[in-house]
């Protein structure tokens, strides 16, 4: 039995899932002929309150969309220093933009509106002009951790008096909302763009969704066709997704009650410095300077148990839908036993 | 019964098809951990004698791959006037790579070596640096003609001589191949790299592989992450197109046959001023000045067959898996009585 | 004696542009503080009832703005085959501004508006988007050639109705006018924005100047700053500009007769297979095949007169301000025995 | 008497200066003849025991040819959150070069080879490439501030390390080397590019340069190119910097001088809260947080004292060659008694 806590992107469709995906009507998505897509993008949007979506082959390319969307090349994006945009998408806010990224020192990948006024850059012709606040919800290397929604509102009212865009990285906005008993329709208000993965959390095998309204999203087909993002009878890819929103949100409890479990664990263990809050489905913890990073995964590995680095010294453990009761029951004895 | 000639990207996978797809062994193409997308990887460079190849969400996004591979920003391609990556690409040469086409008044999508020669610009800093010449084989809007492998191998030469890469956009490769009897490993000594499409003659409902060889392809894995092409369990996809590699090439010789008969009864109508010769699974005529091309279209519309215009009263059918005998003599008949 | 006609660009200020430059009241431009800057501004901008006007390095640089603030990355230009901007800038509309071309092939640098309706992209969102016509006057590679102003009428009224901005590339518009008799106002009133060059034949040793209305121009700053052509106490070079808007313009008359007298002299030579119309100060010619452009031109270097090629056999004479009649004589000496 | 100490940017020529600068010899430079751009670029690339050089009608293009240079679209580039390229380049990285900036909280705008180790991102395909370490000296940002050359050659080592490319924006460079006794060829020896600024304290109405060996700058005339930076008999501006190299760099000792006796009165004041450390002629003091910044400024100015504003109530006063003891008499006397 191997267990694989490396992300929640591994996970395999359930045969259920994939029952679904082979009986999905497909089309030529390049004529928008593919009906399981539309119907995929139309229930997605609806679930926002967004005129518009659109199904990408990732999340990556959902976000970069969103980005050119609402830039030209030489604007500058606040985010926070945790930004999945800017961090693990090799550099393409600059490379398909033409943008920078002004970072802002969040607490656990979360900032506030204060912080977003300071990293506004005054209006002269030699500095970057701001267009856009990023924020990521939950944010991945925030440790999972979710946004006050009071905040969130706060940051619309500091882009609406500075004329700024609002795009919301929801890769793992599912797990925010079952945890935080919130709603889409909440989040659709509030934002101009928001990218949804339905990789992750939800357990399709490939596929995010960019909403917006018309007026902001009227571009992203051709822009996704530009990164050649356009699929022919990617049917079968959104048909997964369709089955996953009627099935895979909910139980995204059980992936938060699980890390949660895992995170009381690690906090008992004397080798381990510190234990970041969990909120959702990611367990972030730092080994103690003694402890050898690189040899304690070893350890894991070799009983078949996968993790892995943030970088110093920190850990990261992420639950998931192909995580079972069983994997945990084991993990927890592994580790209680370290 | 719907006859769709609109493009051979239009089929739907068949039964064994779907049935391939459903059992692939998938896993996190992201940590390059999805077996199917590997073998179908590994199979397809070996075909071409090239050391790498790489799965794509698209062939826009393998040849616009391919274009950076090769370039930087400033650079200038050569290709002919109908190029794909010029006409079909929504200006991705210029918006991803940053660089410009001189475009060749070529023969039904074709050129020479000699055309290529007087298309290099001077080395002089103010002219645009000349980096790479594509070509597409068969040529699309050449109404799926297929280049002389001779002047292949001459314009090879020529790159040679002026250190320039060597492109093939083989979206239809396939077709080439078979009605020319060439072999994927002649084309693989020729290019630097080359684009092959799944989705079009082969039937499966998405894919294209970027292959060559290490020295160039080293970066195409990031290209690809930065046009967010990077997809999670793409195993279902490259699954279908493992299953076409072993079934869907050899028959495009029905296609080819199905295309040639079309042309033969069109070239006999009265309004109809030329029909362009026909070699592959593309047939493109052009109507009398007097005759309405949308009326025409519309006309076989009511009859529920649909082809599609390429501007200035020209048409295209192209013939394709799901185009079956039935479909074809009843559009045979149609075709006749018009 | 020199005789230098490679080109328009190689005069040197005269006594009195020099004293001018040397009394110009100078400040600093990137806080916008240089009254000669400004007032050379201010003054072409009234020049065309445009409401802005900015100074530039060069006139690369004020036609690569102009383009960026036109279009977006992905866009494309309608320009002609022999347009500087496709040619003589280094790739630049696609390096800056991620744009493409689409050429047409013209008459002596020249085109026609129902060209230019031939040329615009349909509407889906795979082709590039038609953004912007340019247009040079007089065309260089054209042979100094002059547009007749009714086509341009009529292609203002094809770019109203496709919704395409009009840049003119006037880096030689002194000589149209003063050869045609028109006005900078009535070029003004169809373009949105035009370049003008100070150091061809107006014989500055630098500057270019783009006019528009402060709708198009309110990013020019910006986008100057962004290439770096942002300059301090420019109003050295800008005070030469305002001299030879008093003095330079109307002597155009004096190169193009020259030019015109050159002309008929080789057109009388045998081995020259053909001399191009000449309309202003550029006589284009072609020798004979049996004729070494590089002997030829190597034959008047050893008489010290220079020349340049412009590629396939074809030679370009340039007249210009620093081109005396005591070399004219001699030049006409020189061809008349060659 | 005007007294403007908002920058060292806002000198004028000398008489003597303006004497050289019109007897220049000058050419077409876009031809490589202008035999005093050739002269200055010669010289300054010997000073710096580098094989080649480029005069640049601006430092911020001297900085984006740099940084185009070393990189390519989507890498990474290193230097401090206070860096000119980062925050007063209009976003010019990301919009010429496509490039993101990894930015280090130093000191004063200064770093030590720790930091950039740690900055480096690691060697996976979803992390942006770090290429570049780009320093500044003097710090602007960090007042003036001038760089340990120990910790500039540790860096160099870590760049050796890790393949990276280490450029030095020298635009106040001469400050420090006359402050710490430094030499033009000690830090030709270390760095790959440097820019230098010939209109700050050299006092010349326009221009940079660009210095690098061979193989870094053979593309330099051609980015040059792009945006447009090519001037025509640009010996004009040229000449002043010749006559400033003789003049004007020892003289800059003066500068640094009056700027620290300006930090001494100032560090009296009771309404400062602090004054930065003064190394060179840049004096940046923060005030209470009771006094209102905007009110200060106007305070001066009414006394026909001008000085600006750095943000969050910091303030700059830079010396320079126009300002002189008798207008720096008057500066300390006001001063003294605010």
């Amino acid at each position: 039995m191997t267990i694989d806590l490396r992300s929640d992107t591994v996970t395999k469709p359930s045969k259920a899932m994939l029952e679904t995906m082979m009986q999905a009507k497909v089309g030529d998505d390049v004529f928008r002929e593919d009906e399981t897509v539309n119907q995929l993008e139309t229930r997605i949007a609806k679930m926002f309150g967004k005129s518009s979506a659109l199904f990408f082959p990732s999340g990556t390319m959902a976000n970069q969309t969103a980005l050119k969307l609402h830039t030209s090349p030489g604007d500058q994006i606040i985010c926070d220093k945790y930004a999945h945009i800017y961090n693990y998408e090799s550099g393409g806010a600059s490379f398909n933009s033409g943008v920078s990224c002004k970072l802002i020192d969040g607490n656990r990948g979360m900032f506030t509106a204060e912080q977003v006024i300071d990293a506004i850059n005054p209006d002269a012709y030699y500095y970057s002009s701001t267009r856009l606040v990023e924020i990521e919800n939950t944010a991945n290397r925030g440790g999972g951790s979710c946004w006050d929604f009071n905040e969130i509102l706060k940051i619309r009212k500091v882009c609406d008096e500075n004329n700024l865009g609002y795009h919301l990285d929801g890769a793992r906005l599912w797990n925010a909302l079952v945890e935080k008993k919130q709603t889409t329709e909440q989040y659709g208000e509030v934002f101009d763009t928001i990218s949804v993965c339905l990789s992750k959390g939800l357990g399709c095998p490939v596929g995010s969704v960019l909403v917006g309204d018309e007026a902001i999203m009227k571009n992203a087909l051709r822009i996704r066709k530009v990164f050649g993002g356009n699929m022919r009878q990617a049917g079968f890819l959104a048909a997964a997704g369709l089955y996953a929103l009627d099935h895979n949100i909910h139980r995204l409890v059980d992936d938060h009650k699980k890390a949660k479990e895992i995170g009381e664990v690690l906090a008992k263990l004397a080798f381990i410095k510190i234990v970041e809050p969990i909120e959702t489905n990611i367990v972030i913890f730092e080994l103690n300077n003694d402890v050898n990073e690189k040899e304690f995964i070893q350890q894991l590995t070799n009983k078949n148990i996968h993790i892995i680095s943030m970088g110093t010294n920190k850990l990261r453990i992420v639950t998931h839908l192909d995580y079972t009761i069983t994997m945990h029951d084991k993990l927890i004895k592994v580790l209680q036993t370290l």
